[in-house]
């Protein structure tokens, strides 16, 4: 069977681990170079020793390659680098006629402006903007088929949108007052060597950060307007709490109808339960819970699932929408390898089950 | 110094070894009996190793009163049992003169019919209810004072009105559509033998629970409504997550005033920080951070303090407020002696700092 | 490609379900029935929800079944129950001509007088302890290939027996004074719903227990014994730490040979290294490290692998050796496996890498 | 009550901190200086925000203060510096007439030559060493009450040296071939900024380090010596575990007198009970386990206490000695303020209980 020749560009973070751990397993995937400044000259084995049973391991080391040599190195290129340096890696790639798949921020706002409202300096590459993707398969399938740049959702996101899009599109729910409130794993923080990162500083601590206004918001209100036909902004705040992966995500949500009845609420119930039915029912990677099962990290923890559930309450006349995903693979790299299966035709499910 | 006889009813839960804990080290309190149907014969020490240098904890053992002859044992009885069983050693003693200060349900709910809506059962001593205070010193400390029946408020219901009242109160927003996210260590399950509380189903595991009716709406929304001037409603969503003891809540509130401009807000963040100062700046237990600081559970466990910190968001119109608190000490025994000191005419801080 | 239909006996317990998780997705298995009294009636995906993806899970249905009537439900059979209850089953299994796979302890022990010291009990089924063999592949693979009654090792002595065998097999260590010390995650106890196991009680806590005598030295000795040719007796002392999974053992050895100087370190260490890649370099499961690498349970977990480094200290003249299993993998049902994979024929990493 | 004025040098890592904490709420102190580099101008409270409840939290602030003004803040100075800076504090100090606790290992050592094997680096003050008294308090307490360099153990060697001491003093073990095994929280590195040390590479880890020759042995085995009358050597293997606080040590030791029979394991066992008796009935913070408790570190997390437990092992010969304490307590800050109780002569659990 015939393999795909793959690169990871910047491979000493938690995502670029990961997309090594599922690379290295992927059967349609030759995982043929990995980048790091800080690791070059030492083999995969060396540096994450948890993949040494691996005989590829072994034979494959760190390379330290700038964006001028590295376009031969293979097909498909995945950029595990902060935003910013992913750009300029990406720009001479996808103009040589490689394919890109982009694990940052730097491709998945359509609007300069909103990138550098949030990101704190202008685009590094506005012209490639309308050439990328969203890589959220499970809404842009089709486009991503046929793209060379792909920009993979980031980790909040994939947990927001998922629950949210389908009710938006289909009008079940108001577009305004949407609250999303995210619980955190450590590992979503990145490798980021700082103090408040230590185990003694997040072991038996639980902590809100970024209040009001994380970057992830860029991405979540753009898709979210998409899904609405119109502008969209929604509350968000993210929560650090000591896991090693995992996010959770509850979702206040008010549906158009009212409903003050039992009957009320099972008509309204009955709508929703069909259109998750609708949208993710074929979905190999979106669970949705059924009975009394509500989503819970330890669930989906090193697999590519995300775990759905909802609840309306009669009192408040809200619908409570909560998901459970693995931050660093359906919120990283399982989704941008589930978006190179799509990009290279292979079955989706390839390499993540 | 003349000391009060105290004794624990039930001190086998984590409430109860917290009370213990507590009670041990009060300067103004000679703990004259602790009771526990398991743990009778077997002595303070042997039940609760970490607690065996207090010369007290080999001295004292606990035994297996029933209803009919405790009255005897002290003045003041702190009852750590279920919902139910509560209000059986209540009754009694109150009857008899005894104070009582009750960390279960029992007595927290004016409205039979509300505990019985909520716990499922009729309420086992409507008679009393209007002889009973609610334990949160911040906002009844006078009735506290005089009170023989003190009902200790829940860990959750602590870290949501705290941050809520002082706002209701003076109008500051509004009192419909308040949602409170939040996050809780296990031990506020209590030391329940459950499969779901065991370390690996805890561990690396973030969860909701409860959605979404969970009992402590009940006294939620009946202090809110207090302090609104009328029925308030709210949404409550808590979660596990694995920490020992904490709880992080988020609120998600609507100012009555609009803001548009940062003029605005400042302006509304002016009344907001005067509402808060003027509700709080001497009480002893309540930290208002200021600066960039946000809370976190880790700075609170042990103590009987709550950090609370708010944002405004100029996007949304939203005001956020976030607390912490130790579960099981503000959260329930460490207010529950707070009360005592109250009742007793002891400085409010003795032994909880 | 043909398939082996397998049932997992006692599914409820932590081996229960890794046994689980490891059959759905074995490319040579079948996993025809699954059987717990506790959750007879409901499917895989319904008990476990982190395999709901498996189709498979969501059609598979726990039943009670006795010992009277499964025996054609499979070919192979996987007890995970207690010990003394998995005799029960092992008996007539055995007899009606089916292979077992016993994780219990009832068949690891050849001599029924050394089970009934360590255990407690008569041994039930002293018939059958000559035709068990002890399921450490590494060591019994071709007794392994034709047997129909397995021991699957315990998780500890897995952990002390692959480093310590080889030198004891090749005497480059002396059968005296070996001292076994061990940390294990909480998952070694089992879905046991005692207090004990609480994650209160857990997290935060490090605590050694069964101090001087656990159960396993049964196995232990008698597998050490046969390495030395002669009785040996260990020092073994288990230690329970706040992880999910893993065992991390460390075991204090005298080589034979004095050694004072860096020399005789030298050639000494030359034997030792050679007597481990003579011993496992071609095992799949078994890491020798080198350089300066030192176990780590998070290098093991979730897989089959054990890791094994060592070093000589010259000041004291002893071999320190050090490994780090998953004890629910290696230490349990990945081991399982593999002795399945022997049995059947298959490639013995099938469905384990 | 008269007050001292104490100063803490280099109070940003986790036993600065600790010592803090304990300072802060001692009756007989008065926290009049702390210093750090990286936190000057900062108050404590800002630094520290769970002690902001302490008002002298935020008065007090952090000052940047070299060897050659700080003599006049206060008369007892703690150094929580690395080791090499602490020297260059001490000596000025001490010449100047103040008193030193210090908690780096500058001083633990007698000999010169052992600090640099051991340290790696000439000793930087050796004229000293001859006047710095080792801070056990349980050994040295005459010395240390007219000390004026008092060097605090490290955390590991009061975690052995308390439970070996006494056995080998009486002589009731042999000298040689005492083995340590040791696990400690993540506290114990410090606030050492490495990526070894973030939440992720900690959490579900277990690991040894410094494997065989950690610098601890240095005085772990001149304290050993001492009680022995002649030169010990030891192995001791330090291992890391996924706790804040916390080491359980377990110390394999040998008997002098044989014992084959459980008569002969009892006379052993009453010598040992009467050595451990006579040596720590009246310390307030050796905690001797009786009955069937083991020592658990989640016992003595936050306190000063070290809890002993101990097996004869029949089979073996073998004494079994396990101890857990608190890294930060009693393995380090907590000690430190014990033994400034004996420097003046304040009640020894004076701010410690």
């Amino acid at each position: 069977m015939k393999q795909v020749r793959v690169c990871v560009v910047g491979a000493s973070g938690y995502s670029g681990e990961e997309l090594v751990r599922l690379l290295l397993q992927h059967p349609r995937v030759q995982l043929a170079a990995v980048t790091s400044r800080q690791h070059a000259g030492m083999t995969v084995a060396q540096v994450f020793p948890k993949f040494a049973s691996h005989a590829k391991s072994k034979a494959l080391r760190f390379t330290d390659s700038s964006t001028s040599d590295i376009e031969n190195l293979a097909e498909i290129f995945f950029l595990a680098l902060p935003h910013g340096v992913a750009a300029e890696f990406a720009v001479p790639l996808v103009e040589r006629g490689c394919k890109v798949i982009d694990l940052s921020a730097d491709f998945r706002i359509r609007d300069a402006a909103v990138y550098k409202e949030f990101y704190g300096c202008d685009h590094p590459a506005p012209g490639l903007l309308q050439r990328s993707v969203y890589g959220l398969p499970e809404v842009y399938r089709e486009q991503i088929r046929t793209s060379s740049l792909i920009a993979s959702p980031g980790c909040y996101p994939t947990s927001i949108l998922l629950p949210t899009l389908p009710l938006l599109r289909e009008g079940l729910i108001r577009a305004e007052g949407i609250i999303a409130d995210s619980l955190s794993g450590v590992s979503g923080a990145g490798r980021k060597i700082e103090a408040g990162f230590l185990f003694v500083e997040c072991n038996e601590s639980a902590r809100p950060y970024s209040v009001p206004k994380h970057r992830h918001l860029s991405e979540i209100e753009q898709e979210l307007s998409v899904a609405a036909g119109g502008a969209v902004q929604i509350q968000f705040t993210p929560h650090l709490i000591p896991l090693n992966r995992g996010i959770l995500t509850t979702l206040y949500l008010s549906p158009k109808e009212h409903f003050k009845s039992d009957a009320e609420a099972a008509a309204i119930g009955e709508q929703i339960s069909r259109c998750y039915e609708c949208a993710y029912a074929n979905e190999p990677f979106v669970r949705l819970l059924d009975g009394n099962a509500l989503p819970d990290t330890k669930n989906v923890a090193g697999t590519n699932c995300i775990e759905i559930a909802w609840r309306l309450d009669i009192r408040t006349g809200r619908l409570i929408v909560m998901s459970a995903e693995d931050n660093l693979v359906k919120g990283a790299s399982g989704q941008a390898v589930q978006c190179m299966n799509i990009l290279c035709g292979f079955p989706e499910t390839t390499g993540l089950s």
